[in-house]
Parts: C-alpha cells; sequence; structure tokens
C-alpha cells in the first residue's frame, strides 16, 4: 500500500548528554528505516546538528510546516508541545515517540518505534483533533503580544496574590485574588492544571477549563466553559506576574493588562496507534487501580 | 403583542406549614394577574388541593405536558428538578419563582413576580435548553428501572466502599473504590457534586461530569465527558447501595447491576427573565468576592 | 537475653478461603519457632479453630489481655483495628505481619517473620503508643452506646444530607450539611479521613481530626484540635443516619441524639521492627515519588 | 484595680491615604484616654510621624520590647504579624485593634475600643501564647539566613516546579515536585496554608503543617507534625525560587541550599476580650452557616 507520508521530518529533543548516543542511534535507525522504503526524510536543524546527523537533509522547524506530510517527534510531552506549537498554521500530523516513559502525548515506545510506524503509514492509526488557544495582551490600548498554546495559558504572580477580573463573553465573572489563573485546553487538563485541582475534561471535549491557582476564595472553583467562550482577564492588582504559554514564559504583566483568550482557529492533528486509548492513558499516567 | 402563551399551568410545592398561607396568596395574585390577561390559568392538582383553591381548573402533573404552553413552578430548584422531570416529554418551558432566597433554577423573584411574568409573556426572556440524563440498570440481563435526571445520578454505598467498574464508549477506563460516584449534568454541577470536589461545568456546555465521591485512590478525579459518552457502570463488589435520581432515592443496587448512562433526548426548556446571567446566579450563590 | 515476653499470643485473619493453608502453614511456623525458645504460646480461639490448629492452647480474644504479654497478629490492617480495639484495657503490645502488600499497621512482612520476631523478643524494636478515641451516644438523656474507635468514628447519612451542630470544649462551633462527619486518631488520618479531604497527622501527634464528608458549604474544611478536646456532636437533621467505629457500624442514629467524644484514657502499643520509619510507610503506600 | 500595664505601646498601619485622619484620630482618643488613667503613652515612631503625633513620646519598634507592658495594635492581621515577629525576643503581650472587617488576629473592634481596652486593663481578657517558627538558610556549609515567621515560612518557585527533599528528625520523607511548600504555625492554617489546600490546625494545637502548594503527585497531601518536629527541606532543582516569611520575601534560593525549620524558642502573647473564642472568629471569618 502506497502511504500518502511521501516526506516526513525527524525531530528530536535531547534532555540529557547522557542520552545522546542512545538518541541519536534511534533517530538514525528511524530515518534510514522510512528512507528503505522511499520515503523522503528531512531533519529538524537543530536535532540534526546535535546528533551530528550529516546524511539527510536539514530543514528549520519553520518550514517543516510547508514541506512535509508528516513530523515523528521523539522525546517527552514538553517536545510535543514545542513542536505543535512551531507547526500551528500548517496542520500537518505529528507523531511522538518517547523514550523512558509513556508520556500523555508520546504513545509510541521507542523499543517497537519501527513497526509502529510502519503500522502508522500503512494507515492503521486513529487521527485525533485537538484544540489549541490563542491570547493576546492588551497594554494601554496596544496589543503586545500574541500567542498560541497546546497545554494552558497561565497568570501567575510571584510572591504575593494577583488580583484578576474575569469576564466571559462580555459579560462580569468574577474578581478573584489567588496566585494566579490557569486556562487550559483539554490536553492540558491533565498536566499543571490537576495539581491546582482542575478537572480532567476529555480530549475529544470542546471546552476550555479556568482553574484559579490558591484561591483566596475557598469557593472559586474550577469552571469549564464551552470552547466558544471569549475569556477576558485584566490584571487589577498586581505586585510582580507573568503570563506563560505551555509552560514557557513570555511575559512580565502589569496592573491593568488585558488579556483576551479564545479557541484558535487552527489545530493540532495527532496520529496514534490504532490501539490507542485516551484512558488507557489516564490509567497509566496518573495510577489509578 | 399577543403571547405565545395561551394556557399557563401554576405549580407550587409547599415547604413549610408555616408558609402556606403567604404561598396562597402568591399563587391566587399569580392566576388572577394571568386570568386578566386572557389567559387560561390550570393549577396542578395537588398544588390546588393543598392551597385549597377552587376557582381554577385543576390538572394532574402528567396531563400538564399536553395541554399548557407554559409551567410557571413557585418554590425552590427542587421543585423545579421534580417537575422538569416529570415533564420531560413534553419540551414546555418553565419559569421558576423562588420564595426566599435566589435559586439556582429558580431566578424570579416573588416580590416581582407580576411584573417579571409580565415581561416574558411579552417575550423579553432568554429561553436555555438544559441537558437531561437517562439511566437504565440491567440486572441479570434484565432492565429492572429506566430513568431521569436534571441534576445528577447518584451511585451511592451505605458503611463501606463500592467497587465501581466504569466503561466509556465501550473501553475500560477503571475500577475505583469509593463512597459512589456521581454522574452529572452541567446543571447538576452546581449541587452535590461540588460538594465532592466537581468542578462547575457552564449550564450551556454538552458534557457529563464523573465525580467520585471521596475515592480510595487519591488521583481518581473528576472527569468530564462529551455529552455524547455512553456510560457504563458496574457493580463489581459492595454491601449496601442505592441509585438516586436528582437526590431522590429510587433503587436499591446489587452487586453485578450495570448502569448504562447517557443523554437523554429530551431537554428541559428554562425561561430567564431578559436580565439573566448565568455568571451572576454562580457568584450570588457562591458568594464569590 | 531473656526476653520480657514469656506468654504470646497468635492471632490471624483469614480473608479468602483459597489462603487459609498457606495462612496455617505461617502460623504454625510462627508458634513452633515461638515454642522452641521456651516461650508459652496461645492461640485466639477462633484463629485455631478456622486454622484447626489443635497442639496449642486456645484463649478467646477477651482473656488475650489479662494473659498473655504480647499478642502477634497476622493478617491485614482490618485486623490489628479489630484487635487493637478488643485489648483496649489491656495495655499489652501488638505486632503485625501482613500477608500480600505491606499495610499501614502491619509492618513485619510473612516471609521474614521469624527474623523479624526473632530481633522483636531481643528488644531490637521501637516501641509506639497510639491514641484512640472513646464516643459516647446519648438519646433521650441516657446514654445508649458507649465505644471506642482506633482509627475513626463516622457519622454518615444514607441518601440525603445530615445536618450536625459541633460544640467543642463547650463552645459552638458551627451547624454543617454534609454527608457526613469522620472524627479520626492521627492513625485513622491515612485511612477514610484521607479519601475524604483531610490531612495526614503523624501518628505522633496528640491531636483529633475532623473532616466533613462532602460538605454543603465549601469553606467547611478539615480541622484538627488537640487530643484533649472534648467534641459533642448533635444531630439536628437527617434522614437516616448511623455511627460506626472503625467502618463497622454500630447504631441507627436519630435526630437529636448528641454524641459525646474524646480521647481513651487507653492507649494502643505497637512494636515496631528497629529499622520501622513512619515516613517510609506513608511514603510506600500513598506512592510518592 | 491597679493595671499591670504601666507603660503601653501603640502601633498603627495606614493602608490607604484615604483612611489617615480617621485612623489618627482613633490613636489620638486611645492615646488619651489611656493617659488618664495614668498610664504613660509611647508612639511606635514611624506610627507617630505618619499621624502626625506630637504630645507623646515616641519609641523604635527595636525599643518597644524593652520599655512597655503592652503593645496595642491598629491596623489588619499583617499589622499584628510583623510586630509579633519584630517584638519576638520580648514577650511582652499584644493587643490587636482591627478597623474594617474582623480580622483572624485583630479582634478588637475600633468603635468599641475604648471599653473594650478598659476591660482588658481590668483584667478581663484571655491570654493565649501562640507559638512561631525559626528558620535558618545553609548554602555551602554557611548559614546565610536566620529569620522567623508567625503564620508561615514559604519556599515557593517562579514559573517552572522546584523539587525539594524533605528530611524530618533526620529521617528522609520524600522528594516532591511542585509549585512549592508552606511550612505553616497553626496561626497560618487559616492564611495562604488554607488556599493552598491545608486543614485548619486550633490556635492551641503544638503542631506544624506542611502544605505542598499545587504538588505534581496527587498523593502529596498536607501534613501536620508534632510542633517538636526538626524540617530540614533542601532545594534540589530550581530555575528560580525564594523563601519568604509571613509573605514577605526574604531570599532567592539556590539549588542545593538546605533550609532547617523548628520551633521557635519564643512565643508570642495575645490578649484577647474575655468574650472571645477561637471558633466564633473561624465561622465569622469562613463564612461557615
Amino acid at each position: 500500500m502506497q502511504s500518502r507520508f511521501n516526506t516526513i521530518a525527524i525531530i528530536g529533543k535531547f534532555m540529557r548528554q547522557s542520552a545522546v548516543q542512545l538518541m541519536k542511534n534511534d533517530l538514525v535507525d528511524l530515518a534510514s528505516h522510512l528512507r528503505r522504503q522511499n520515503i523522503s526524510v528531512v531533519f529538524e536543524a537543530q536535532t540534526a546538528e546535535y546528533a551530528e546527523i550529516i546524511d539527510y537533509q536539514t530543514i528549520s522547524l519553520s518550514e517543516i510546516g510547508q514541506k512535509v506530510d508528516l513530523a515523528v517527534v521523539m522525546g517527552g510531552d514538553g517536545t510535543m508541545l514545542s513542536v505543535a506549537r512551531a507547526l500551528k498554521e500548517s496542520g500537518i500530523p505529528l507523531v511522538g515517540i518517547n523514550r523512558g516513559h509513556f508520556g500523555f502525548l508520546t504513545d509510541l515506545r521507542a523499543e517497537e518505534m519501527l513497526q509502529s510506524i510502519d503500522a502508522i503509514l500503512a494507515g492503521e492509526h486513529q487521527c485525533e483533533s485537538r484544540m489549541m488557544l490563542n491570547a493576546t495582551v492588551v497594554r494601554n490600548g496596544k496589543t503586545i503580544l500574541e500567542n498560541h498554546a497546546f497545554n494552558d495559558i497561565v497568570l501567575k504572580s510571584g510572591l504575593r496574590l494577583i488580583e484578576l477580573e474575569v469576564n466571559i463573553d462580555g459579560k462580569f465573572v468574577h474578581k478573584q485574588r489567588a496566585d494566579g489563573l490557569i486556562v487550559s485546553t483539554p490536553t492540558g487538563t491533565t498536566a499543571y492544571s490537576l495539581s491546582a485541582g482542575g478537572p480532567i475534561l476529555h480530549s475529544s471535549l470542546e471546552a476550555i477549563a479556568l482553574v484559579p491557582i490558591c484561591p483566596h476564595t475557598l469557593s472559586n472553583r474550577p469552571l469549564a466553559l464551552s470552547s466558544t467562550a471569549n475569556i477576558d482577564v485584566t490584571v487589577v492588582k498586581m505586585d510582580e506576574a507573568q503570563i506563560s504559554f505551555d509552560g514557557q514564559s513570555q511575559l512580565s504583566l502589569a496592573q491593568g493588562d488585558c488579556i483576551n483568550i479564545v479557541r484558535s482557529k487552527e489545530s493540532v492533528t495527532l496520529l496514534h496507534p490504532a490501539d490507542y486509548c485516551y484512558y488507557d492513558m489516564l490509567r497509566n499516567k496518573l495510577h489509578w487501580g
């Protein structure tokens, strides 16, 4: 059977120096395996440089979106988050291979990656679309930042409380004093949001979770909204605070800043093995039973 | 302007003996006010009997669905829940008038009810559709109960833990040991589910919350699913347990019972005042800020 | 070295029919091992009957307190709880041998029990005193029940909320509506109390935890008191409720019942291996890290 | 009756410019009321300067401990915390007068302060001793900071998780990854600790609470220890973190820092009105019932 994936990009993230050689071997194995099937293989430039890969064409992360049909990501959930954000406009599907422990997003095991990839290329896969969030930060009437997140957008104060005013679809919700506020996609609800007491939203639910971090008012509970919600968060009072996207700090906030958050127009496409099950992943990662 | 509500049913719930006369006066005021506008007014039979109302036609709760265009309910959230369940098939809209404190569902104040009702009859209202849940209990291959709920369906053990196996859309989720499990509509998430640590799901979100009650495994967290989810809960082990619908006990469960829960085909239609706001209601009831 | 334990009682709990033979072997091994050291060994009567042990003197649980110097308990935490309650007056020390998984209270592994017991007899052990709770239930001015608990005393409603008034040391604390209330020793805080959101109180802390079960008021949080606290809980409103001691139901409550709870005068003495560490046990059982 | 308080210091905290005149009037009323009773009144120097008080002797906060018999503090809980820390060595009792809303620590109402103070001077009061915590930060073998707290000592990371190793009384407890860790006195358990999900420890309980902030491992629950506990927290991994005392930042932490926390030798003495009740305060502040 002819795969619809003619060009495949390989992206790796090197966490520890000690694992470079091991990972390099895996990357090369994967690449030559694909090449043998007459698939055109390109390496993300930094990956190639770090792993000293010389026999393959390299390409920048930003070009990948235009030029390949599938991106295979080797690493942890953090790597998948970065790649997903970087390839947002392209809509090309992602496959995640985990090293070490099973991730929420990287669901192919390195030990079985060649068979797993072959199955996926043969069409034996589940294709899942996941929503992202978009935020615009407005200061003094001017947009000073626009960015998106696959897991969550977090407003977080330093030492002291931050006071935030939340409006949804133009309606006043409340002013809350807390350590911060997490605005999460369903994907993000198994990450930081969960530590802050948030619910798990199934990855297919078209919803956005608002989870306060250590709220002063004990009845300020997590709230799940339709993904069509238009969320405005205004910084009423703060000493020091920042906004981050998928755990990457982006901007120090100032009093009066207004952050508008909506569902992104673009989605992330994940390819899972045919036997992938969201609940298996939850049970496994959260040690249920 | 001609109202589209030609026949209106009035339903009341009498909580305390001391308040009967007060409530009777309100019911009669409302009825005569509507009659003066050439609206045909009928009383729910028990309401009429209890309040000794004699000048109006009476009708059983089950007939209301066929014969009226609008039901006005005076009482608390509990009364609204019962009426909504009883009128499920009919699709006729409900208006709730609260006595004493503002309810999550009864949003007209008794003091201003005549003006509020006039506004609603004149078309100045918000019309909201809320989902319900349907449960089927199967024992030894036979369906022994089918019922629906507007707030929640609760499986709850007596003194000891109950062990439940949860499958969603035919996929195994987990076995959990807990005091019980709450399966809640968005409407129900501000009721019992909230006390058990569940999130608030916006009333417009097409979702179902699964909230464990005092789970033995601390990582068994509340889970929100799409409203299309097909939920099967099997009683694996128990000493004593029951299933209840909106807080009304219905059946003692037995080991091996399988409870299938899905979104009802029918919805509840609520008419709110034009200035109704879901977030105002949350803020008010949960004492935010 | 001469042990101070001249007479030792052996008590076992048989959970599953399939494990009887295995457990019987262990019990006999232990008994003959002790007898070889000239220790007088007696079996708790039901244990002996169930395991068909005939070569040893048997003794009722209630007599054990008067006649032995040490009780060795084989089973799970539940067995330890029962034995501790039964031997409350005696003050004789307990050693727990777990089968299968490590318990919070049974900290000797069956596989190494002979060496472990030898070490304990040789004085290589930690001796720990743990507090218990005492409850008196007064109805219509008469004491209708008095009992004690090693883990917790739980007041729990059936389907509906129970309304309780709590007074401590004669001072009004609050009326709370909830599914119930857990009054827990430090030992009990790693059991049911933890599932209900309670804190862990170190086993050496002289304290009592009051943990509401699914409280209606979200700010009704767990409260830890000095062990000298005199706690009065009055049943203000209920449909159906019961009081239980260490998970054993004891009495159906009635409206107006007043339950007085204080620290017991007697304590439980546990002997742990010399290398026992409370934090190891927590880390192990709660899967920290 | 001759009061045992011959010299009284008055300390005020000015929150908002708009309230200065009102507060100044209260301060002067209080001072002249005390002077009329032949009590020697001194003003804390900054208070006097800010309120432009000229007829009274002024004294620095650090001298107050040596020279007065009682300190009357007008302000909120934050002011009480600072004064308590500053006067730690002295052991002189504190009285708190709240402006606006009732505080956890400031329990005299400004409106009735003259009568309340008279009653206290006449001996109609409750005297309560509250514990404090002491922390020593050791870096590269050298003590770089020693400080104490009345509410809590908080280790908190910036954007990313911090990994901490906790040892208690020389025993390894666990490594935990979280946003931070709160080490709280009973007094502090109604403050930040409560927002992070901690229990309420009664003010008289000799205990220390360890409350993780958004822990990665969901079973990392709050832990209450005896006040004799010797707590060592080592910073295993971090990007950016700081340690604060009663919400006042003190030091940026570095990887490898070891923080030793124990109960202070000194205590805070609070004088409450004769009818003060800890539970009334909880009920009031937490809106129970």
